[in-house]
């Protein structure tokens, strides 16, 4: 296997010298383009997209007719995990992701157990074969997963929460209960990310949307320690290839020098963090992704572009040595830009145009 | 005029000796205690509940009569300066705080004043008056405003926000309109809190309950440095006595040492900061107020007292002197311990009777 003909996503998350800073965003494809939409009601409803690989496929290759984007990420949603264990996954109108049968009993907890992604995952893996046919080669394709604790939440609480009353009871008052599920959690990301990289994913990210909702101790003990036992449990290689790894825990820009030693590739930022410091406290030992604010993407085209490029700036002043080792351009050194966070369903689709400009050009005099 | 009989949270607050750690809670008089929906019943609703002191009042004691606070804190709400603004607050049925003429067009900002207290917010002053008689000099009374920039954030979005579009739009595209609405906002804040002060509160805090949203860079220009602006107008003694000025930015543990270098005389932090790292990080410049996790207040009275002894133990393991200076007990110094934010109003209140007695009775053998 050979490298994509654009490989600058892979090139900086490995810390190698890039012709130009890549970017990707956070649910680039999704309700703010269109022709997503378009899709979308031709499928029905979301998880008919998500469950069909020729929509799945469809949808994640729209952002990159659009703008030139570095890498292409899997259309699919982080709850397919907790479906293929069997608590019903479905969407109410309005109201996001629930679950038939949240995690409650103790007897339900002991039951769980981690699915095959082969057998009960399949759609997912059918979609990345796809997409990759489709790619052909072009840049490369991310994978991803919700973090075990992300996933435990969702679980637990039967769908998102703005307290995660449920979940943290459980933290707090049977911590044995939640390790259980976590331990399982762990266990099915594991093999779900795997089987992601056999069927062709070159570079993966683990979502830990909620790990901010912790306390530091708890963080620790629940999110980070199940991240880093997937990470260690997985493929490092396919093909003769390294397959990056990304962990993204949105609100963990206080724990970033712990997230750096989780044995991943790189870190994801939300916007709240100052992007040099981030550089300045973990060194060089991992690549940083990110970290333009999603709602700055509503303001005009001129204040899109100042704030890409205090980014960059910022990134660069801290590295010290942007575009010293690539000879053909000047693109950061071990950093992928991204949003914070997903980008917003009404964001204006031209103004993503200006970002992804304004990264690209950066430095490029 | 003389310090209260129990004025332990003032010396924590002033990094003097103390008998035990102190502690209140962040919106201690509230819909977990059905008292207080007993008293909200009677009022009508809780605008009204607000706008009348004796209520006000009445309400701010309850917790006080059940448990064993070191602080009452007034009962109000931070939306009262940009009701008196003219802006029309109102609260609709499970929604809500809500505002009919929120702040979008030019001339309305150019028209922002900053009301006078003595004037528009005479009910907040009463309630503060009548409740310092009722405390009759037990404990010490807490004011209370919103931050600057928080305040902005209701009053450009109308209301709450899941992703501050409307505030941050502005702040990215005009940010001249939202730096006008904030140096009123200061002005209004600053001479609030003074009244409040006149009135008779024995401290102050500032409640920065967005400033978190924001990014690291946005933070320091749209919502510390107005806050700092605020504490450089605040009086700081009335009646010979020092009145200390608390800062509470939810979400604001990256920004720590910022915020104790903006004059406040101690750091509010919310529960996924490590309270002992925060020590550390900061010295011993300002006292700490926090952090217990809110969600604990769910698990059994055990695992209630495990987590607020590990928060005891952790800031005293860090500051390295707690107790040693006070010849009574063996608190910690420059420690108020609190919630990391506001008590949920599920809440069962004997866990609450827990959370006092372990704080009040840690290192006490």
């Amino acid at each position: 296997m050979t490298r994509p003909k654009n490989d600058n996503f892979l090139r900086a998350l490995l810390r190698e010298p890039v012709d130009y800073t890549p970017l990707w965003l956070m649910r680039q494809a999704g309700r703010y383009l269109p022709e997503y939409n378009e899709t979308r009601r031709r499928a029905g409803n979301f998880l008919a997209l998500c469950k069909n690989p020729g929509y799945a496929c469809e949808v994640t290759l729209q952002p990159l007719a659009r703008y030139d984007l570095d890498a292409a990420i899997l259309f699919s949603d982080i709850l397919t995990v907790p479906d293929a264990m069997g608590l019903g996954l479905y969407f109410a109108d309005g109201e996001g992701p629930k679950f038939e049968r949240p995690l409650r009993e103790e007897w339900a907890i002991r039951d769980l157990t981690a699915p095959d992604p082969y057998d009960h995952l399949r759609y997912v893996l059918d979609a990345v074969a796809e997409i990759r046919r489709a790619l052909n080669n072009s840049v490369p394709l991310i994978g991803f997963s919700g973090s075990p604790f992300t996933l435990a939440c969702y679980m637990v609480e039967g769908g998102g929460s703005a307290d995660f009353r449920a979940v943290k009871t459980m933290l707090y008052d049977r911590p044995d209960l939640l390790h259980h599920i976590l331990k399982v959690n762990a266990e099915a990301v594991t093999n779900y990310l795997n089987a992601q990289i056999e069927s062709g994913a070159q570079a993966v990210q683990i979502f830990d949307t909620w790990g901010g909702a912790l306390s530091h101790a708890a963080y620790r003990e629940f999110s980070l320690e199940y991240m880093q036992r997937v990470i260690s449990g997985l493929k490092k290689t396919h093909d003769g290839e390294r397959v990056p790894c990304i962990v993204f825990t949105k609100g963990g820009g206080q724990w970033l020098e712990a997230i750096a030693a989780s044995g991943c590739d790189a870190v994801g930022l939300d916007w709240t963090t100052d992007i040099g410091d981030a550089r300045r406290r973990i060194g060089d030992k991992v690549a940083l992704q990110g970290n333009f604010d999603p709602m700055a993407l509503f303001a005009s085209p001129a204040a899109v572009a100042a704030e890409a490029t205090r980014i960059l700036d910022n990134y660069c002043g801290a590295a010290g040595d942007c575009g010293a080792a690539g000879a053909a351009g000047g693109g950061n050194t071990g950093h992928v830009f991204n949003l914070g966070h997903g980008i917003n369903q009404h964001t204006p689709p031209e103004n993503v145009s200006v970002l992804v400009d304004t990264v690209h050009g950066h430095r490029k005099i």
